[in-house]
């Protein structure tokens, strides 16, 4: 039976824990499909009543639709997950095949836990070094402080809106690093100099850039016909501070076309900076 | 042949894009495991040159510990996938086998293409929303601002430490909703009131509590011997704002335990709030 003509598909993402695997997965998945999901996600899934009631949701799924939804789950405990499969559903077990795989690769044993993502209990190391990372990122978003550099992980310096605070706090929550960011204004630009707070932190210093063209679209989006946002005075911030960044040899990468995950991704590999945490 | 002397393996995260959905998975894999893994992520592998770079590295991990390292993937271009399943090495291809099942199921064909995840040149209304629900949530993080209320998806409330900016963040970052965070401190507790500010929007009201015992080891990594981080002090705070938590009638949950992305998605899961980027 062919399905070619249906053009949306309900997804459940369903899991014991925040389900966050299963979305991360199943989102990724689908980004290979033509259809269009219609993503539903049910965390924390602990209970027989909490499986009864999303077996009736999915039931009722089906019987709209006439086709079977798409399950991509996570469900430790044997009894709930028997149960969540007796509904009408397609079923994705994100984790459990890869789990045998290793399993069986390295014979050993694996011993199934509940997900608990960074949980602060197991781990209150992480969870200090998460919060410290986030709360020194904020205190330097922007050029708000440019004290205590020594404790920076990463230094990034770009025009205004070419990702910096995005990324700083990206990279912080996820990667639990600290990170400064510095926006070039105007006065730099005429001097195009860096400021003496830098030179002992060279080694730290990370550049950004961005297409004018991009850059425009970006500040007319926050502030439509300013001088600020005009073409002219987008090129010409680009050209002034990539000539500095070459000229003081500072790494840099052009974020136009990335995502924030991207562009931190690709600072960590372009600077061998290592994540503190996953 | 048993390994179970091992104590560590390395362990590749490797994709031609960010790796994140590698890293994420592979690491929830491994928690269910005993042995320590020792964690290599590489990013962007988009050349032969970067993949044959790779399977040497690999090959070198297999001489020096005697035992094939584990390789969590994702490669679309078939010949450079090839490439890379030279290497002595364990391989999980964390896509792959889900797509094909999806691909049976529903008898949809699969289009490959690389991970591109929030990329910006597809998505430009995800990019400004992601961008403008972390402006707004930085405006109003920690009683900042309480201007435009009417435009946040959430208000969170809580005494000081209780994971109000992480979360905050982090639902905006990777959910891009706009939240506004409150601290009580002493004179709203002494008065033990709701701002004026609110009232308009109690149904945007969330708060958070914790355990004294953890609010206090937390104000104490911070400001240890403070009267601050005593714990007669968390404790009075925490039953005076769980009493105006009952009184008003505000959602609240517990967040001793809770890792930031367990906070977040069960905020989303109490209020019923729809993420809106994934």
């Amino acid at each position: 039976m062919k399905h070619t003509e249906i053009q949306t598909r309900d997804v459940f993402y369903v899991s014991d824990g925040t389900a966050i695997t299963c979305e991360t997965l199943g989102h990724v998945v689908l980004g290979q499909f033509s259809f269009v999901p219609n993503e539903k996600t049910f965390p924390f899934v602990e209970s027989e009543d909490k499986v009864a009631d999303l077996v009736k949701q999915i039931q009722q799924s089906h019987d709209k639709h006439g086709v079977k939804p798409l399950v991509f789950f996570s469900m430790v405990v044997p009894a709930m997950r028997d149960q969540l499969l007796q509904a009408p559903a397609f079923f994705y077990d994100v984790l459990e095949s890869i789990v045998q795989r290793v399993a069986e690769d390295t014979q050993i044993e694996p011993k199934p836990k509940l997900q608990r993502s960074r949980s602060v209990s197991k781990d209150s190391d992480t969870y200090f070094d998460r919060i410290s990372a986030i709360e020194y990122t904020l205190a330097h978003d922007d050029g708000i402080s440019l004290k205590d550099l020594d404790k920076a992980d990463i230094i990034l310096l770009g025009v205004s809106r070419s990702g910096k605070t995005p990324t700083s706090l990206y990279m912080a929550m996820q990667f639990g690093l600290r990170v400064v960011n510095y926006p070039f204004i105007a006065e730099d630009m005429k001097m195009l100099r860096l400021l003496p707070e830098f030179e002992f932190q060279r080694h730290k210093l990370f550049g950004l850039t961005i297409e004018p063209e991009r850059l425009t679209q970006i500040r007319q989006n926050r502030l439509s016909g300013s001088e600020y946002a005009s073409s002219e005075q987008c090129e010409q911030e680009i050209a002034t501070i990539e000539s500095l960044f070459r000229r003081e040899a500072i790494p840099y990468i052009n974020t136009t076309s990335l995502s924030v995950e991207e562009i931190s991704t690709r600072v960590l590999e372009k600077t061998g900076l290592k994540r503190r945490l996953f």
